[in-house]
């Protein structure tokens, strides 16, 4: 009899994962208590399954018997950051493509743009992303003529740093046939020379398409290695889920490769890129959670408007640098209403990217009148959430509004922002602590690669409003700072409510996934630019190591 | 201690899954042996994970200790059928609208058409399909003022039984822009009312995309409710694994959402709608078996022509009944063979549909060309190999071709395949028996829905070349019919090799998974006729009953 059962334990534990009982002892751990404090701990006592079994107090009885046993020497560890409002392929995509988001000048970009294609000459199109007008303090946008000084033998196509334009030399314009007083196409713009109708290179918004059609498509390989890039990137900053905004049925097959390959770690909550999108994707509901709790749609992004940087952001009044416009509704009032309905029918979770003041004004209205005809916690989110008429601000106090939004915007936008909206309509622009205030659930996040991954440098820029530099002193709008608590909240437990995963990760509690990292110090106790400074040593995802430090 | 093992035995049990070894014992269980002869058999050992651990014989011992044992009391085991070549999703959409398929006369279609509308007042379209105007002896096809005096308050659309064209009434035509004069699109007909340019109401091949465009798609609902139903149909008819050719990225996700859910039971090896859909389903190489072997992207298929009855297969000389046209190439010899490289470079198996002799000696030049620069096992596939100039039917026994028919098709067309090809080049048309004498891969399937699913009527064709009426008297070019044990196997372990699925599952041997059906009667011992009723008692998949009669 003894005998029998020995083999039956030998041949129910070849069956079993490859997961055993661990304990991480010794660690200097913090977390969000229930009532929004912090809370330190010294062990984690993880199961079979990758599941926290008891988060341990010293003097709190440790397990005989584990399989392993970590002694992490006093190391700091912490929740895994959930990244709520990012675009996972584009980082990775971005990652293999010229990056200019570090460029101070347009001579600096030309400088790095020729350097890059004379060391991909096998590379049909040079493609790129993070120019900015803006930041290289031009007195409008730059030129194909500009580009061709650095590149004339092949086509170029540089994205901007928002993604709501895109810079063209003449050989990639001879490519995709644009012509001169080819008009306009329907919410987009082709920027000319002057007042002339000839186009100058630089493409807004849906005109970014007339380009973007000839482009080559990434091919799966390239998409394969465009998502590890993207996993990469995201582990080493300390991420261990996100959001993924604006999913297509591309993103979506190469996040299911790497989940059928069993290459996926990064936990992905997506929203897919409109109905259609949605439909296909998931059917007539959201998808289960897939892989162990890695993959997700759970809901749809709609976006109503465009960016500030190109005055496409929908604002109730006109802009204060071009009083003609005051931007582009992407949605009428009823396809807004009627994709919400249908949506929640289907209890698919809606995440409205609203940027302009009038924007959020109609999500907000939007939403106070579609929750009429729905019971139950649907979570309404709103994206960005950049400028909002300050008598708007206690709607996202309602009907369970989520407010995604991203820090790193404020540092890198407020200037634009002014210069848009002028001093008026600026009390409204990143409003972190007042519609924190109203009881609205915040969920932070990088909206990557538009702004760097780094959820530090986010939770810097989120309790002093200022930049890398600390500038400005004291903090652009200081009052609409919040504490480090409500920030390391957004960022971990927000962004897991704001995906239907609270109960699965988040918050590093018992039943709940081992999500966490251990860190070179203690956030509590960093200021701003060591905040900034901060490595990650390691990043575990449901129990498992899935990124260490080299 | 012991208390532990036994509580550590109680959790790990916990943890595996429902299912337990099992007997299935006292059948009268036919098989294939490798020699290709019926071997019988008497038990079959189940383990765990459903895979057959021993097939047992007469006085064979039986296992100890198995948790669950099923007496079948004689009744009659074989494995599950392989149907080789179907259309999952049409068998499924085909079931929810009208059909068509067993209508004698335009006059019995147009009462049943009617029917159908009254039926259904709440739909806005009336789809359907299964027409033929051959088997409705007209002189010609059918014309939208037929339809119109049937139903002409909503548009109608119906396929042609061959899938080939569609028949709208004017209702239809008139919501697609349909105008007199129109020109032919590239691949595609527009029928004429006589000699003048005014469309007649049917659309052949690409023309028919013109109705299509405006035809409603099925929303995510109705292709989960059509994947339903299509895999009862399957499971009823004791198919237990298909090969779904021509799957498009709904399919595919329709596929998924069965397999996340829980709900997926058939196995479905699928071939995608040609390269594009092939990478965005499966990205740079064949997909895993996923959902425990029941799902796989494994290869593309690619159309070379259309069909007889639409004068679009490709053919060496003109048609015997239409001298002007030799059918459609619908892909050029490069287009074909760089396809061909591009699919065998990512390890996807290609599958050539040919119908005519000229595609059907194309695709045999183009593999044996191709196939220089790969070596190993590519199981290229030609699918149809409806017509093949005898000359070059030995080229099937050259480089491991599967070649994969549809014996039902024979019945059906061969007095119109006679009718196009004249007495002369018939000799090669549905040659079962010479092309598997080469030495080539056979594997049988339905084509369904353009045939009936019913794998054992396929059966009773192939061994006999004669209809379910038993005509004519003696078969139609009885040379060509095979045996009893070779369309067994093709249905079977040849469906299953043209998958490479060998060694998962077609065949009922020791670490298999267990497909089987228990039958009313005998097949081995079955007139004609008597397969044609044979019934189907259960069917199961991977050790589980997947279908029960009622």
């Amino acid at each position: 009899m003894f005998r029998l059962i020995i083999a039956s334990i030998a041949m129910l534990l070849a069956a079993t994962p490859a997961l055993a009982d661990q304990l991480i002892d010794n660690v200097d751990g913090i977390r969000i208590d229930e009532h929004g404090a912090i809370d330190r701990f010294n062990g984690l006592w993880i199961d079979n399954d990758g599941r926290i079994k008891a988060v341990l107090h010293r003097g709190d009885k440790r397990p005989a018997n584990v399989t392993y046993a970590i002694d992490e020497k006093g190391k700091v560890m912490m929740p895994g950051i959930i990244d709520a409002h990012t675009h996972v392929m584009d980082v990775g995509l971005a990652a293999m493509t010229l990056d200019l988001s570090d460029t101070k000048s347009l001579d600096d970009a030309l400088a790095k743009i020729t350097a890059f294609a004379k060391a991909n000459p096998a590379r049909p199109w040079i493609l790129g992303r993070g120019w900015s007008q803006t930041r290289w303090q031009l007195n409008g946008f730059p030129t194909a003529a500009q580009l061709d000084s650095a590149v004339s033998d092949r086509p170029i196509w540089l994205e901007s740093a928002d993604g709501h334009a895109g810079w063209a030399n003449s050989v990639a314009m001879q490519a995709a046939g644009v012509k001169p007083g080819m008009s306009n196409p329907k919410d987009g713009r082709i920027v000319r020379i002057g007042k002339s109708i000839i186009p100058s290179g630089v493409f807004v918004d849906s005109a970014m398409k007339l380009i973007e059609r000839v482009v080559p498509k990434p091919r799966p390989a390239e998409q394969d290695l465009a998502f590890g890039n993207a996993q990469d990137i995201f582990l080493s900053n300390g991420v261990t889920a996100v959001t993924d905004m604006g999913t297509t049925i591309e993103d979506w097959q190469a996040y299911r490769r790497a989940g059928d390959a069993g290459r996926l770690k990064l936990r992905i909550m997506a929203y897919a890129d409109g109905p259609d999108a949605m439909d296909l994707i998931a059917g007539s509901g959201p998808t289960p959670w897939l892989y162990n709790d890695r993959l997700r749609l759970g809901g749809v992004e709609l976006k109503l408007d465009g960016v500030l940087g190109l005055h496409s952001a929908w604002l109730k009044q006109p802009y204060a640098d071009n009083p003609k416009i005051n931007g582009a509704r992407l949605l009428s009032a009823s396809q807004l209403r009627n994709i919400m309905v249908r949506a929640s029918l289907g209890h698919f979770q809606v995440a409205i990217n609203a940027v302009g003041d009038a924007a959020n004004a109609d999500a907000l209205d939007a939403v106070a009148e579609v929750a009429q005809s729905f019971s139950g916690d649907l979570r309404w989110r709103i994206e960005q959430a950049q400028i909002v008429d300050p008598a708007d601000i206690p709607k996202f106090g309602r009907n369970g509004i989520v407010a995604s939004m991203q820090p790193l915007q404020e540092p890198s936008d407020h200037a634009l922002a002014e210069a848009r909206l002028g001093p008026e309509r600026i009390a409204g622009a990143y409003a972190w602590h007042d519609i924190a205030a109203t009881g609205a659930h915040l969920a932070f996040g990088s909206n990557a690669p538009g702004e760097s991954v780094d959820p530090f440098a986010g939770i810097a820029a989120a309790i002093t409003r200022t930049n890398a530099d600390g500038e400005p002193f004291g903090g652009w709008q200081p009052q609409q700072r919040v504490s480090f608590e409500q920030a390391f909240a957004a960022y971990t437990s927000g962004g897991a409510h704001a995906g239907f995963a609270e109960g699965r990760f988040g918050k590093l509690v018992s039943g709940e996934l081992a999500d966490f990292l251990i860190v070179d110090r203690d956030p509590t106790m960093a200021s701003p630019s060591q905040l900034r400074s901060l490595r990650v040593l390691e990043t575990w995802i449901g129990g498992e190591r899935a990124y260490q430090a080299p």
